[in-house]
């Protein structure tokens, strides 16, 4: 019995993958604890603070199986969330099981297990992240030159492309990849120095055990305890929520780009797909809007864990919980966001036609500017402004075409004639230098290494 | 000098209205102190406590004229916030200034000051939501009957009424009436009973004084002391900021529906308006942008103010201090908002011409739950669900009229002619008991005493 | 295997309780949307709509068991939520099948759901707060002239009582079980019109059966359909907010007054109770920290759901989702955190004797006001503060008794004697009316319903 | 008249500093718009893209003088907020006017006088931010060795030093300053390239006219326009909301410390100060908490920026307005935090008496940890777990010395005397390798260049 949508089996698969489940699931926490005792035996077994021989028990011990409804119940009687599997490896560990745990507080083992967890779970991240560039990459070669309506709110601006829109946002996943390996080289710090970071239990040996623990665990040794500085989790998860609100933008744009009156792209249908219980012919951006929904939950865990930050003395367990909450969930959602993303990135279908049609659809009225520039020429910036601003309200009140209007009037129609007038309203000949703009972000992509797309994969999960 | 949004002259107008930030200026937060200090003076006047004479020269001081910068400048050495406009009022009252503030403590003041700037503020707040109300009212009667495309999903579902949105709009704007008016009953109320509640100073006549203040400033009075209980502000706050959640959402439904693909509505353009510095044909909603805005800062002011409900001890500034920032803030931007938006919707246009067009879009689609029901009657409803939905799905992909697709479909032109599949597929026959629903809403409307609106209202502030 | 906090065996407890688990896991989930189906069918049967036999027969099918495992897989192949739902029931009502779900579409049945989810999980929401009252009128009535230092802003303030300050939490308490009922009656309605609200597809008896299906459920049938307008969830999920800031506060400052140097108040304890794997002495507010902590997260989900309130036209999922994950969240986090602190307040344990020599701490400090009254009715209110002022200065750098240095003022000894100063210095005859504010809550309390405690309950869940 | 709280005479000060206040005034918002004009047409007239003398009679024209009420005047007239700003530039321009704002949109000349403000900001926040880590440098230098009472879950935990308790805080900031630099390095980036960044109207020139532009303005050159690309202004806004968690812990941390009770440090205090206008002797963490009252709502703002990165097609308004709003508020609150917390910290009075005094209040439990080893080495580690536990409770239960209970248990007794008991119980004699580690941040902190402290500074704004 799952309570949490993340758990159900129904619609489980709509807020997480079955990977990071698998990362963040109470079986891998406690697998990363017993990896955190492990490792802290080791190297005190190293050091000559516990004997060899109870070290490699431990470890031995570590590597079990163990019993996690046991545990519970035994936690639940000392009201404490880490003494049974501290007694549990203990039992496990035999003879030896006194030097379990040997001078570190609860914290220690917790905190570094959570950081366990992020390094497993910043390689999917990452890979996933990657995929969804090269999948954005694909779409900005093929549609380098694919024109459509730019629109700025909400309104038919200028036209651009469909590759520039995209390597906008490559753009932006290229500078995401660099925080997240910046934040990482922060993040993946251990913790192991006893109750209040003081080291005071480890006999004077306290550094070098925290250093030879972390070494195994393969994370960084900080300078001085942070249980009292959650600077690089809130770091981290504020990171994590940036990428996200990037992700949540594309799904939205996508969705808005999918209403039936634009239809420029569809995000990818597969046989079998239901819209509606009752609207047989709806093909709805399910997957898209899947994906749009997680950035919200995202961005309120990710402050939950900077409220966390304010931590009461040398340790509290209220900022502490925030954390425990939050954390997992911003992993959770974000594997679902990217894996989502990412698939209907590589498998979107454009529709160039519709594309089009809608450039077309304002009667010149999208080059306006155009328009402006040129009869700027001859009779200045602030004039053009006003000959093309009263000819484009009349052109939108009468519905007729923009060069049309703009032909009645003499400052014009002695100066141009109609043939030019259509030159300046053709969209695909406005584009600007979004090729140049354009390959400045495929340079920089090919540079961070993202590879070429691998053409449409199958579409995602449940939605 | 001014460095917050609400307080420039260029772009001020846009976050606030003027009359709001008479009632949020640092000129009304005095005196409204000063208010206080004189209801408070009465009351001890009358009651004994203090000599009648110093009563009615601290009340009629009170009154006179007061220098900002003097006090600030006196406020600056103490370093604190109330006391110098107690030592200006002392030195007001002369011979009697000994008698000002008796017994009270700065919290006093200052709390039950900014509930009486509250209440000052929800006479306008009340009226521009009813008079928003009004506008809907009228746009519901008046398009009750407009056929337009009802989306789910981004994607065209069924025919509905443009008057039935906005009767939606409507049911919810009249509840959020019912809950200001719930909610001002509890949150303004004042409170005066000393340094922590426990009216010490005040010589057994606390409860007294406490009420004798408080019915002169036409506030309730409490049952204990709300230093340290913060729930009817978090309340009220929360109350704000679900009205203006509603106001958001309507502003940015609307500037959805102006893309210029969609074109169903208008915000009111006056001449003059510009659009775009660079592209004369811009007609944008920049009133309805404008009035989207608002939503999330007012969002994110509520969410402070219940931040700072977590009081420490009997009183503290940390916490407090939340509510200075963002109880005005929340004001401030409501004004604008409900003042934007009613602009809006008494001058809306309403394109009807573009809804007919976009329901027809889709070459009969939009009725697909029609023909499956129709079907359903002889086929059942499952097998009519998989023939429209494969109707519909070859429909969406050939671009033909779903009745012609039908058509092709033995079990279809077996039992149906060509005219009896148009008919279902005619929206203004499909929609359902929308007038029924309506008539509800107004009836709670009238019951509500919204009137009926003026008509279009002159256009809204700079954008 | 389970990847989020409230679902693992370990740790689950600290954040919900089995109760509410029950009430908002897939399997309750699935139970209500069944029992929205059932409902839906009876209505439908009983007007004629549906034959009577089919209605029974769904009736009866809707009842049984199904296997959420093999919806779950059906539901991924459709990509859809629902469907695979109303799959299974069809099959379930055999012949039958057909007429299940007639008319409604996803929403209908999944928003009608989670409001009888809603109403289930009301009534122990209810119960808890009323029972948290119960602790807190029993704490006010015991320890109603229970003296003890009131401290603002951190430093010791005046004499208060300790039951003054559990009144003041009991009337807020008071208050909020007014807005849950208050909110309860707009919460509880449910939605059952069709794919946009319309009725298209029920044939003309849509509202009738819209009313039928809700009066089978218990639910109030609303004017018109509330797909579009998530306000009443809103203000719901706002409401239960405002409640855990209330306990949220109450537990921070418990846990402050139990500061080693404190010590006024202490959790109850249980033998086998360990706070910390390396300090055995340590006696943790661990109830407290997890009671407080839960109010960060549940604010952070009322505020997604508010965020969710920002529906697309008619329907839209992106916004739906918010309120998937956030309404299950909210109550879950409410109800370990009223069982958790109401099980604390019934067995608090209070040190009267720490609360005492915290009073007497500061040498009379804490009763300067009183002394500033007393010689101010002799020199004046102004000039007594400065008298008072410069004195507790001097005792404060000097550590003196208050009365000791105020007595080598001649102004002060040629009117007052040693004696009768340390009189006003006295903590227990400085407590204002706070008798007859406490008096004032418990009436309210008595009218309200609040029962007496039962006394000291067992404590609480895993910490 | 002023409706914000930065913007009164009043209480202005302790919401924001008068330099941070300047920076981000509507003045110059202006003249930084105007700086950009100049810049644009110094590039374009260097490119011949316009007349070199227009270039240089814009250039001249732009650092004139405008009158802010007569643009405002103008603004309201044409709804724009840009608009009147360039037709008074170009009425200041004469004849060459025409050439104002040539080819760019309104949002390039906005967004690029943004990120002006923000490097103008960036400057004294790095500034205080040092001036606060050479504070802490102080401090952790002079109490390196200053024993105290650490305390976890509100409970003295284990003895600690006070400069180890700085060293962590400085450890921190040493980070801040990292991430801060790396941001600066992203978010200095200008934004020059028309309506919807396609250079169109700049005639093939604009790559060239938008670098030449920026570099004239010091700013990097993006590889694609971001109007529609947040995620910079995202990334900045969470990096300052984060240091500011910082600080805000910090101050709470030592509001709490100043408890009565507590005691240990006290912030700078000067002869004037008012605690409370009715309790003379108040000596409150006035300015600490003013400090930490600017957390909350610079965490608030960054979230709000965040919802800004919502950009809808390739502009709009509504994601962008948030920006406006909470840009200068987390700077503004920022401003003051830092001032106010960096005097605090210069002038902290630490009271190492008090230190010494808690740290011997319970009778030795404080180093149950210690006995728990000792005893460890003889009778193994979970057996000596068993015996202090028992003996640490029942000395809490009993208020007697953990060495006499401990002596009772013939275990222990058998084999340690009293003297060897008191002697582990000796706090200074347990501060394991607090040294190396602060050794391990002040080296750090050398590396970083963070200078030693001036002393003691003048105390702060008003509070």
């Amino acid at each position: 019995m799952s309570s949490h949508v993340v758990d159900m089996l129904t619609i489980g698969n709509s807020f997480s993958t079955p990977e990071m489940r698998g990362i963040w699931s109470e079986e891998s926490r406690l697998r990363r604890q017993l990896d955190v005792e492990a490792a802290l035996a080791a190297a005190e077994g190293a050091l000559g603070v516990i004997p060899q021989d109870a070290a490699d028990a431990i470890a031995d011990a570590a590597g079990g199986d163990f019993d996690l409804a046991a545990i519970a119940a035994e936690g639940a009687k000392a009201m404490h969330s880490l003494n049974a599997t501290v007694g549990a490896l203990q039992a496990a560990a035999g003879e030896h099981g006194e030097w379990v745990h040997y001078g570190v507080t609860t914290q220690d083992v917790v905190d570094t297990g959570t950081i366990l967890q992020i390094k497993d779970a910043l390689a999917p991240l990452r890979r996933d992240l990657v995929a969804l560039a090269a999948a954005l990459r694909d779409l900005t070669e093929r549609h380098r030159a694919t024109p459509m309506a730019g629109r700025t709110h909400y309104v038919q601006a200028l036209p651009t492309t469909f590759g520039f829109k995209t390597a906008v946002w490559l753009d932006e996943t290229l500078r995401h990849l660099e925080r997240l390996d910046a934040v990482a080289g922060r993040v993946l710090t251990g913790n192991i120095n006893g109750a209040i970071g003081t080291y005071a239990s480890f006999q004077g040996r306290g550094r070098e055990i925290e250093r030879g623990t972390l070494d195994r665990l393969g994370l960084a040794t900080p300078r001085i305890g942070w249980q009292a500085a959650r600077d690089r989790i809130g770091e981290y998860a504020s990171t994590l929520a940036l990428v996200s609100t990037t992700l949540g933008k594309i799904a939205t744009e996508l969705s808005t780009l999918m209403h039936s009156e634009i239809g420029e792209i569809e995000e990818p249908f597969t046989a079998g797909k239901i819209g509606s219980t009752t609207m047989p012919h709806k093909r709805n951006p399910a997957l898209l809007e899947g994906a749009a929904a997680l950035t919200a939950p995202i961005k309120h865990a990710a402050a939950l864990v900077l409220d966390g930050a304010a931590t009461v003395h040398e340790r509290d367990a209220i900022s502490w919980r925030a954390e425990w909450i939050a954390l997992p969930e911003i992993h959770l959602y974000l594997s679902a966001q990217l894996a989502t993303l990412g698939r209907i990135l590589s498998g979107l279908v454009v529709h160039e036609d519709a594309m089009a049609r809608n450039l077309a659809l304002q009667g010149g009225l999208i080059l306006s500017e155009k328009a402006m520039f040129e009869i700027g020429r001859e009779l200045g910036k602030q004039t053009a402004h006003h000959i093309v601003y009263d000819a484009s309200m009349a052109a939108v009140e009468s519905g007729r075409h923009l060069a049309d209007v703009l032909l009645e009037d003499p400052r014009v129609s002695s100066r141009f004639d109609a043939g030019t007038l259509r030159s300046w309203l053709d969209a695909s000949a406005y584009l600007g230098e979004t090729g140049a703009a354009i390959d400045a972000v495929l340079a920089a992509a090919d540079e961070a290494g993202i590879p070429a797309a691998d053409g449409p994969a199958s579409p995602g999960p449940a939605a």
